[in-house]
């Protein structure tokens, strides 16, 4: 074994001698960077380290390194392994979720009407004259019938009934009972409402009483050590031994610390916390549950499950009252889960009239059609390149990245906290790459611009940052002396290619979709944007590229997280729950890799 | 810490210095006979240890050792705190179970339709064209609806089916889907029933398809190591810490090394027994589930629950198949268990003509009268003495106990085993007392002969018997020559009374029972004896006593385990589970406490 102590944390752990840098961090659970879950292809996981104590240098650090960094220590955390004990020390980053929003909202047109409810009673001691056991002396004083007997329940009712003389309050989900406390709290009733995706997972503390909500909190998904994106994730739960255990161990106890804090913060306890629901992408969901997503991944992409899924807390391991329920939303298919639900469900498009867009670009791109009575859904593995991932300087939309592009005889950026640039992030790339396009920098084709005709258009300036790198042209974004790493911040053409195909499935799949109700662009009544994403692209631009429908601007609407709006609705009102059921059952799957013509349409989309 | 071994199992612990000898033989695991549970007060902890590693000898050991077991190093268990490093010799006997039999009968008229059911699916597999889940692919093949989901058996799916290509067997306890196993099984279903005496835990592993008992192990309740009664092990659920999660884990603990011995010898795996039914006594049934048993050892005796109970047996521990049911069959009151629902189902109760009169005498005496339309019930704290507790030389129904007495001019007695006697069992006390009441040793008071007028009739091997002891009068049933233990076997005039209590208090609660039906004794029309007692006492002996009501002999007979039979019937049968409800429903219990007149009948039923 040997020990490493990674920075700035401290964190100490003992791993087997060759064990990689990567995996030694997965043990200590320190967040390195990796898109591709170690495979060698992202180039994100640097990290500093004395050489002496590691393997040799692989050719793929060569790739990804500079010289300077070779010769500074850094190294790619997945590519050097461990033979001494040693020291690595690890980049840290704010956390992307600072600047999500999107709490708001929710409220309008919800009626408060949770299935957690609290009855006070006030019972006859027993006496030898009545003997009732005490699990039937407060469910008869229910005024429902038929309460299911719970052991966790009965077990506490011995101490508990004979804590305030027989003055208690039920505590009860629909017709279950779930807890009975001493005296009299009915003023006192909360819920979580948690949204958990691949990236970041966000939890609600929610007042059952009066509908608002307490606070919330918010964690990078801590299964990121085990790569960015769902297929890396299914791939440890379906090939590491113990690993679909550990991703769902991964998950809970990032959502409890959140639970604990937000209990902290606003002085709850998390036995208050009677009820929990749950969305997140269909991989998400099954590994929250345990459930094998082995599946999944290969075509035909099958899910183990679809309904809504109610769990006790206990047997989750999630931290709120024991015997609380646990309500997961359904999905749809493998790549539409329950967050698309939430979508669906807090942009009420089951409700709207005309015709409904809805569009999540998260890690992945789910959309939903709906109108005349039908919806339709499909997804696209678009998302990555919007979250930073498979782009050269890519990065998520944290501290240092470039979030706003603007070319006019040079380049001005927008960075976020403004400090200097470290990367660019999915709406800096989409401003970058429409601004590029008006300018010339690209042509329609996606190419940079190289040809004499083509250079000559440009200011001089624009022409200075078209250049030959290692993989073909490749345009600078931020000179060394301007960035945060001291190095060079470019665009590569591969980047540009990246981005067409996102946004050319995307396009494909919008009509596709259209298709099954033999509408035309033009048709849609409105196009909602959810996630963070759609809070800060700016909509000039993905119109600009063609990310979205040619459609006029006003249409074109950003409705913040509202998958988490989703699981808030689930949490507070019983009929927005079976309203979710509702929409899961009535959409229509359209698995795209089956239509023949989505390829057609996707060549055809790519164009800028 | 001090470290013990004990011997001859060789078991060696650490427990803090000053732990008693008892506390450090609960730690081992090892039973050391104990009915008071440490308070001194039985007498019956005797072990042997170099006593200059303990603490000084107590007042208490001197009354209960004989200066020769002293000089031995004999000590008490619970008097002797650890000083140093020692030795512990424990003596250990063979199982009282050896003798349970009971096994037959049960089948007749009964209707094999257990709850549990297979069905062979031979399903296609998925495709793109075809992406239904796993789960629904399974339910919806499945010949019921509204399948609830079960994310255990969901998650073992994806692996399950792809095994055998989509051939797979689903196991069905009623619409509840608790398995899928790859291919076609149907030919294998295993079910466990489960009897949870206070003193002896009997398992039968069943094969649900024939109906049969498949094999049936047994071992004594390993909560014994904290007291013999009911009492002591809710005093230790309610006031050590952890004590109720520790006497849930032991009597689990338990049961899992005997199912873990029966699927070893019948080539059984775990995973094939989908269901397990439960009787016991109150007590047992909610230390088994884990519920807090605090309040039913004072009065008002109150119960946390009596239905019936289903559980995961995951969540209990039980290690059948982890998501099958563990059904606890209902009580009746804090001391009519669902032990006594299950006699009452054995015995058909509900069903004969006429009436009938059902005693349970374990640790405890539980009756049940019907007839007329009516089931009434009642218990009596009448059992310790004839399990040996209480009694000077008591002991269990065990290798070396006097299980049969004779008198006529001398003592003539049957040993279990033929060996030398140890003690004396209820069966060997039964016919000892009437023996000695028949010959005039005992007067109808229950007095020892001291009277000249009364010794100058008895023979003189049996004058010679008679002696002043510690404790008044008391009478030698074997001279230390001839016994197992090197000292006399004696009957004390203590030893008496205690019989006398016990057989009081049943006569006096079989008459308030008759009351309720306004019935005189000899209307009865059938006395049934359940548990091994009945099978081994001779009705002759107990009439003799007056334990029983004076009736024909014919009208007299032993059930056998007839607690256990019920908990097959309910195994094998959904009809004789919910007739189980239905006795449980119907039961009018009586609490003797409450009744005025218990007090006089029982004073006036003293006499012999």
């Amino acid at each position: 074994m040997v020990k490493v102590t990674f920075l700035p944390s401290n964190k100490t752990v003992s791993v087997p001698e060759g064990s990689s840098i990567l995996q030694a961090a997965i043990v200590a659970e320190v967040r390195v960077e990796s898109t591709c879950g170690g495979k060698g292809t992202c180039g994100k996981c640097k990290v500093q380290s004395p050489v002496k104590h590691l393997t040799p240098r692989s050719k793929i650090e060569t790739r990804f390194l500079s010289e300077g960094e070779l010769e500074d220590g850094f190294v790619l955390a997945c590519q050097r392994h461990l033979q001494e004990d040693t020291v690595v020390a690890v980049q840290e980053h704010k956390d992307a979720f600072s600047r999500k929003t999107g709490l708001k909202r929710a409220k309008e047109n919800l009626v408060i009407a949770p299935s957690i409810s609290k009855y006070f009673l006030s019972l006859n001691p027993p006496s030898v004259e009545d003997q009732l056991p005490d699990w039937e002396r407060v469910t008869n004083a229910l005024p429902i019938k038929d309460v299911p007997f719970d052991r966790a329940v009965a077990s506490s009712l011995p101490s508990v009934l004979r804590q305030e003389k027989f003055a208690a309050t039920a505590v009860l989900d629909n017709n279950e009972l779930v807890a009975v406390e001493p005296g009299d709290t009915r003023d006192r009733s909360f819920g979580l409402a948690i949204d958990i995706g691949t990236t970041t997972v966000v939890t609600y503390l929610m007042d059952l009483n009066k509908g608002l909500v307490v606070g919330n909190a918010a964690v990078t998904n801590p299964q990121t050590v085990f790569g960015a994106d769902v297929i890396s994730r299914i791939n440890h739960a379906s090939t590491v031994p113990e690993g679909l255990h550990r991703l769902q161990d991964k998950v809970m106890s990032g959502i409890n610390s959140l639970i604990a804090e937000l209990c902290e913060q606003h002085k709850v306890r998390p036995e208050e916390i009677y009820q929990a629901t749950v969305v997140g992408n269909t991989t998400m969901s099954h590994l929250f549950l345990g459930i094998d997503p082995s599946y999944l991944a290969p075509a035909p992409f099958i899910p183990v499950y679809r309904q809504v899924v109610e769990v006790k807390a206990l047997e989750l391991g999630l931290k709120i009252l024991a015997t609380g329920k646990v309500i997961v939303l359904p999905n749809v298919a493998g790549y539409v889960g329950s967050d698309t639900i939430g979508v669906a469900l807090a942009a009420k498009i089951d409700r709207l009239s005309g015709i409904t867009l809805a569009i999540d670009i998260g890690t992945n791109g789910e959309m939903i059609l709906s109108g005349n009575g039908k919806i339709f859904t499909c997804s696209t593995a678009a998302g990555p390149a919007f979250e930073g991932a498979e782009i050269r300087c890519g990065m998520r939309a944290a501290e240092g990245a470039i979030e706003g592009v603007q070319i006019h005889d040079d380049v001005e950026l927008t960075v976020i906290s403004n400090t200097k640039p470290r990367g660019i992030c999915g709406s800096g790339l989409i401003d970058a790459v429409s601004e590029m396009v008006r300018n010339g920098v690209i042509d329609v084709s996606g190419r940079i611009a190289s040809k004499p005709a083509q250079l000559e258009k440009l200011s001089p300036k624009l022409q200075e940052r078209i250049r030959e790198g290692e993989q073909g042209k490749e345009f600078v974004l931020v000179w060394a002396k301007d960035s945060a790493t001291g190095e060079d911040l470019i665009l590569s053409q591969k980047d540009i290619r990246e981005l067409q195909l996102a946004k050319g499935a995307i396009m494909a799949g919008v009509q596709i979709l259209l298709k099954q109700m033999d509408l035309e662009v033009n048709e849609i009544d409105r196009v909602l944007l959810a996630g963070a994403f759609g809070n800060f692209i700016k909509k000039e631009s993905a119109l600009g590229i063609g990310l979205l429908p040619r459609l006029p601007l006003e249409r074109i609407s950003a409705i913040g997280n509202a998958a988490g709006d989703g699981s808030k609705m689930a949490l507070l009102s019983v009929a927005e729950r079976e309203r979710a059921t509702n929409i899961a059952l009535r959409a229509e799957h359209i698995e795209l890799s089956k239509i023949q013509e989505f390829r057609d349409l996707f060549l055809k989309s790519l164009n800028f």
